[in-house]
């Protein structure tokens, strides 16, 4: 596997983007019918894009998505289902297609209008900035941010075990409301591949990409109205099925995806791994990983380099996860060092001990990882996360304004 | 019901308390043996205390209790234990009793040894100040600190329906890990009483009690390890039973100490009551009450005075509630004014409505009451809960050096 510089712009696939301060707007769009899969949030209030994307995946093909930034659509009643209707068709007629050809996407403020002249303009302009460059990639992933620093997008290419090689290319969005327990998917991201993929195992390999890493991504816990996930295979790459180095491959890139979400996460200043390991059940691990991922405490200990492991294991003990607390091992690492906090249940960083002090230099670092043996079972799961800062709460308390 | 200035010292209660910086020790004690209900918390790991007052309050009889703060003697192993049942030895050979007599609390920094010299001294001091008068509860409530800024107490006296008289006294203290979704009790709380209760419903009437007030209260969703709730009835006050009007007062009691934790939350510089109407069932009321009063995004905009309502809709689509998003009421109010953001669903609130503008105006208060109305049921319920403010974060980010 190695990296490319096409983002979603693999074979048979153009982007374009425009942004114009907080609105922004996205094409996505394959030359012939590609194959998709379509993942939303399992939030009961679900946004108008989402329930008219969910209606044009239902055959299970498309030629591309039209993705706005700065206004969720979302609990706009009927006015928002025929403007996110509207979107496909203004998308769809610019390429002389029928709208049910275009899912649609959107990002932003709960609760508004749509400015549909806006919107009428924007995509008209970014029909015609489509291309098959890195260029027409870069530019979605910039128009689809809302709070995101920084534009996310991996790409990579591979060999199946045949030896066909194929390319698989993503661009995400997101830095706040990503939250533990989705069903579906968690924000926007938006998957692309030259391969072919059979209609069977489609959606198969969107969830079982999703599930290990944007479902396993926790910032502040608030599910959105708008989390949507898209998998588009335009199968020119001349496979004629996928196996295990493609679903390897799509998970690398939905993975190193949600890795960007945490880092870029609002107001963090740190990237967080919690590893569980050896939990009696997978639901164990997870839950216990989340619990401890997703505490304030703990991410507010990590913001200030306090090495209060207690938090740790207050949150594993109200996980719901079945566990030992006197067996657990505790480990806390940068990329540079590892101390033993805890060693099965026996407390090596008492006070004034040197593991204590050590745990506070390892916290002094951009990447934590914090690693629980819990030697109760053989599964394991593992979630990324983000410190708590002041900055999280001063973005959060002026978004609208 | 009127208020009274006794505290905890109800006819037959003594207290006394020390505080010595971050260390601090109280003593409740009854001159005859009280009837006693305890509740825990259902964090998996439990503090020491919690397993030695469980065990001390089977016989449903206690003589009083001993406090420490400033180390919650939790994940100390069979140490922790030692030293907590120490904790009432040594309480109750000062006022010759056995250490069974002795219900034992701590709170403070999890996974650090006792320092049992300091605690001994403290508890040799305490039983000589033990006093009968509101001093000794007022040197209680101060004693059991620590994030909190002010002591928690209230006390009221009422008259039973046959027109006995009856006092009810109640301290607490706890300002961060504080959650939702407790089984049994969310912090530390003592309440006395010189009324008799029957032992086969002293259990019920504290969990009634707890479950409206502290079980109703979300600070930061961290569950402690060393939550802790205790009833005490002297019985001195010559009632044969208890009737609603004694549960109306406890419940009273409990419910503003609660508050009192919510005003005092760690960083906070809002009160926040949500209270939701008309669900389906007390559990989706309960569910979606929770989870508003509980998201950090919804906390983050009510601390800038944000209107940004869509966030209050995001959190009742993932409090797993039952809810039709298409009928919801929603209100916003201070002590002063209130506006309608939605109404059956309509949405009033949009871009540049009066209603936004008068929302921002009511944000920029000390108490908020946010009210949903689910229109799909009957039941109700409410939750205390507070902003989150950058100050949140610089405590918890500094807290143990």
């Amino acid at each position: 596997m190695k990296y490319t510089e096409k983002g979603i712009c693999c074979t048979g696939f153009k982007a374009a983007g425009i942004k114009e301060e907080k609105n922004g707007l996205a094409l996505i769009s394959s030359e012939k019918e590609a194959s998709c899969a379509v993942m939303i949030t399992s939030n009961r209030v679900k946004a108008a894009p989402l329930v008219v994307s969910s209606r044009h995946a239902k055959k299970g093909r498309t030629r591309g998505v039209v993705i706005s930034s700065g206004n969720a659509n979302a609990y706009t009643g009927r006015q928002g289902i025929k403007d996110a209707e509207a979107m496909c068709t203004m998308a769809s007629e610019e390429l002389g297609l029928k709208k049910e050809d275009f899912l649609v996407a959107s990002t932003g403020i709960i609760g508004r209008k749509m400015d549909m002249q806006l919107i009428e303009r924007q995509i008209k302009e970014a029909a015609k900035r489509l291309s098959s460059k890195k260029e027409g990639s870069q530019n979605a992933a910039k128009a689809i941010m809302t709070t995101d620093t920084f534009p996310k997008s991996v790409s990579v290419k591979t060999q199946l075990k045949n030896g066909v090689e194929i390319e698989i290319g993503g661009i995400a969005k997101g830095a706040g409301m990503i939250a533990p327990n989705l069903k579906h998917a968690t924000m926007l991201c938006f998957l692309t591949t030259d391969a072919y993929i059979p209609d069977s195992r489609i959606k198969k390999c969107l969830e079982t990409a999703v599930d290990m890493s944007f479902n396993s991504t926790i910032i502040d816990g608030d599910m959105s109205t708008n989390d949507m996930a898209v998998l588009m295979a335009s199968g020119t790459a001349g496979n004629r099925d996928i196996d295990s180095k493609f679903q390897h491959a799509l998970n690398h890139v939905a993975t190193e995806l949600a890795k960007m979400l945490a880092r870029d996460a609002e107001g963090a200043t740190k990237f967080i791994e919690v590893e569980v390991k050896n939990a009696k059940t997978g639901s164990d691990a997870k839950k216990a990983a989340r619990a401890v991922a997703g505490s304030s405490l703990v991410k507010s200990a990590i913001y200030g380099n306090d090495p209060n492991w207690g938090r740790i294991i207050a949150a594993l003990g109200y996980s719901g996860a079945d566990i030992n607390p006197d067996i657990i091992t505790l480990l806390l690492q940068n990329t540079k060092d590892s101390v033993c906090l805890i060693e099965q249940g026996r407390v090596r960083a008492y006070q004034d001990s040197w593991e204590l002090k050590a745990a506070e230099k390892i916290l002094d670092a951009d990447e934590i990882k914090i690693t629980i043996d819990l030697h109760t079972g053989t599964k394991n799961a593992h979630v990324f996360g983000c410190d708590l800062t002041p900055e999280y709460v001063r973005i959060n308390s002026e978004y609208t304004s």
